[in-house]
This record gives C-alpha cells, structure tokens and sequence, in this order.
C-alpha cells in the first residue's frame, strides 16, 4: 500500500505490477460505465481518470488504447476521447424479439435472405421432434438497427407453422410475434447455448465487420406452451453492437426480470 | 425446389444460393451437434454429411473448413476428421461458482495473481454502495480446468467481506462458495451483462490464446439474500472453452434450471 503523491489516495499493491494489468482493470470499470450510459459523450480526462482510478496517467491511456481498439470510443488529439458507438441491450431474461427487445431504439428491418421449405437435416428434424425427411421451413435474415447490421439470424420452423408464417411480412415482424399470431398460442420456453466466436470472412462481409471480429452466437430451440419445439435458430450479433442482460438467483432455481 | 440426384431427397432452394450460406447453414448444425457430444471422436464423412443436408461435398468442405478455424475439429488426409476440443458448459441458470459448475470435467484451480486491499474506484464504490474512497478487496484469478486455462477474473468485493474471504483458500476454492461461508448467508440474486469481445495481446498471453481470439466477456453484480451487493466481478471466458446455456420462459418472467 503506497499514497500517491499527485491524488494523496491510497494506491492498489497488486501482487503482479504489470501496467497492462492495471489497464486492463480501469477499462473493465470505463466500458461498463460506458455501456450503462454513466459515461456519454465526452470521456473524462486522463488527470482526472488516473485520480479515480489511483494509477498513472500513462495506465489510464493504455486502459483507454483498449476501449478504442474495441470500438467503444474515439481519441484525437484537441478533442479529447469520446463514447464512439452505442451497444444495445437484448434482454436474456424476457423471451423477447429483438423488435420488441429494441423497442425505443429505432426500428428493426430484416432483409430477407432466404424463405423457404427444406428437407430438414436429421439433426434439425431431431430438436424440432419431426420424422426423418419430414420439411421445415427454412429463413435466413439479415436484421439492422436502422441502416446499422445487428445480427444474421438462422432459422429453422415446424413445417405447419413455417407455412404460416411465410404469408406474413417478415420483413419488419419478429418470427416470434408471427409464430404467436398464427399458432394463436403463447410462446413457453427456450433453451439457449450462448457463445463468443470469431466472425468468419463470409459472415464479417454479410455483417459488414471485419473477419475475426468477435460475434455472440446464440443457438436458441423454442417451444410453443404446450410444450412442442417449434423454432430452431442460430443467431450470430455483433459483439461490438448487442450486450445480452439479465439477473438470476442462486437459492431459488429462477430468473427475474430486471 | 429440385431433387437430387446422388441422395432422392428435396433440395434446399435458397434464395441467395452462395455456397458459403450454404456452409454457414451446415456448420451451425454441426457445431451444435458437437458441442452437444452428439457428434464424438470422428466426424462422420463428407458423402454422409452431404446426403444429411441435402448439399454438395464441396459445400460439406467449406462447412468443415469453418468448423477448423474455430478449432472445433481436426482434419488429417486418411485420419479424417475428428472432434479436436472439448467446450464446456457454464450454466447461465443457476448462479454457481466454475468449480461447482464443472463439477465431473476435473478440478479447477485458480493462480492468484493480485489480492490486496485497494481503495475503491468510485465506480466500483457505486456498484457495492460504499462510500467513496472506502477501501475493497481486489482478488485477481486466473483459472484452469486441469492445465487448461479458462477464464481471467477480476473480483471486488465489499471490504468486511473481502477481509475474510482473504484469509481462505483461493486457489482452489470458488470465490461464491467462500462469500456464503464467511457471510453465514446464501448469496440471492445477481446482475449480469454478456458480450463477446477481442482478446488484448495482454489478456492473449495470459489465457494462452491468440491475440483477437473471441472472449465472453461477463460482468456480474452479485447480492446477499438480504439484498446487499457484495460482489462484483469482470470475467473474461475463452471463447473456445465455454458454452454459457440455460432456459427461459416468455409468459412469466422466471427462467428454469435446465
């Protein structure tokens, strides 16, 4: 434990010194007051961040080289640092589109890629409880935040409902809206597998991202509330774009909304 | 719609029919099915998997070229494929440590890189609602699964608490584990944010993995059943190495252990 003799504030002794793992502990804090909205628009200055922070000023612009290589602010000279891009959250609690999940944001448009039946791959027929050569219904959709690219969303629909839903406009309706609509049934559970992938060329051109940037891929079955899975899907979001979030509890086995 | 010719079974007919969409489409399921050990040890053939998904070899190729570079599977001329590493499930659920959570895969254990007493970054003071310039415990934990390493967590906890933790056994202990030992508590609900980001060179090095390799990235605000914050913890998980999962419902705003 030392006090420093610009701020007069006790300074953390970790036990390994390295700078950049001081850095990497002040960005952690900055991006999630970034994030949250704590801190918008103009980012603090380097005097006042190392006070904060109890660190040097030369930690604190290593903290903020990794916020900008991340994209979450801009640096230039005269102008100071700024919040650069925004990143919406998607709710993981609400079993929710991302229509409605961004409601407020702006509007979500879908390009769609493809829309049609299939012979479903046995894996796909298996989640969906379908026999072996059964169809699906088969769309692929690019979906944008306004003219900003959001995710590339897979999805694989029960033959009946899939029919359904293709007479609707999915360009600008969540599947999980038009699967409510037309099944007349409320949507039950989900089961979901969330993981951090890099973004293949193809993808990275599709999401106009750079190859290997970081994507949060979601694979997401959903049932209708009798229980039947109805929806198989394959989300890959921007990792630079979308933040997932939600609470939990440790005694009881349930989430709770925000 | 066209039939084929090799297999009898209905085409997928996309409206953009790009071989790579196609690929994506192909690797997804695979993914999924090895993620889910429904796919172990050898991958079946090319011809087989083109038959399953009603496409062509090449396609089948480029599927698993993708598949490689996420370092999902081996490929040997005469050997054939093989499922390469194993991911691990991290439940999204339950609110476990990653020791009880992988509880059956192996031990993990922790290197303890910084614990020490640090005066609080306001940010941090607001989170745990301390005063500013009270002090927290700042624990720094690299952890592996055997020899393998998996996460980089960074852990701030409210000072009274954090004292105590401090006098037990990180290395092989779960930091959740320890919080309800010491507090005579169960720990009650958690907030958390869920992204995928770049690994920094530095942050690189120490998980072991390539500089830009994909990382989720998971910020947690963790209470005492009465309601208190005492807990917050930024950790950076190999993307390679888990898989967050859990279940969630739309009518009622729970979510069910799996």
């Amino acid at each position: 434990m030392q006090v420093s003799e610009k701020t007069g504030a006790t300074e953390p002794t970790p036990i390994r010194g390295q700078r950049a793992d001081r850095a990497r502990r002040v960005a952690d804090i900055l991006r999630h007051q970034i994030l949250a909205g704590a801190v918008a628009g103009t980012v603090p200055g380097e005097q006042e961040l190392a006070a904060e922070h109890g660190t040097s000023r030369n930690t604190v612009r290593e903290a903020l080289a990794l916020l900008r290589d991340e994209g979450l602010i801009d640096r230039a000279p005269k102008l100071g640092t700024r919040v650069a891009a925004r990143k919406f959250d998607h709710g993981l609690d609400a079993l929710l589109g991302l229509q409605e999940t961004l409601k407020g944001h702006g509007t979500v448009r879908n390009e769609v890629r493809a829309a049609s039946t299939i012979t479903a791959p046995p894996a796909v027929a298996r989640r969906l409880e379908l026999a072996p050569g059964d169809k699906v219904v088969y769309i692929e959709r690019l979906r944008f935040l306004a003219d900003l690219p959001l995710s590339l969303d897979l999805t694989y629909l029960a033959p009946d409902v899939g029919a359904e839903v293709l007479a609707h406009d999915l360009e600008t309706t969540d599947v999980f809206v038009l699967l409510e609509q037309v099944t007349g049934r409320s949507l039950g559970a989900a089961d979901l597998a969330l993981e951090a992938v890099a973004a293949d060329p193809h993808t990275a051109t599709t999401l106009d991202t750079p190859a290997g940037a970081p994507l949060l891929m979601l694979e997401r079955l959903t049932y209708l509330d009798d229980g039947r899975p109805v929806d198989l899907e394959y989300i890959r979001m921007r990792g630079d774009r979308i933040t997932m979030r939600g609470s939990l509890t440790r005694s009881t086995p349930e989430w709770k909304v925000l």
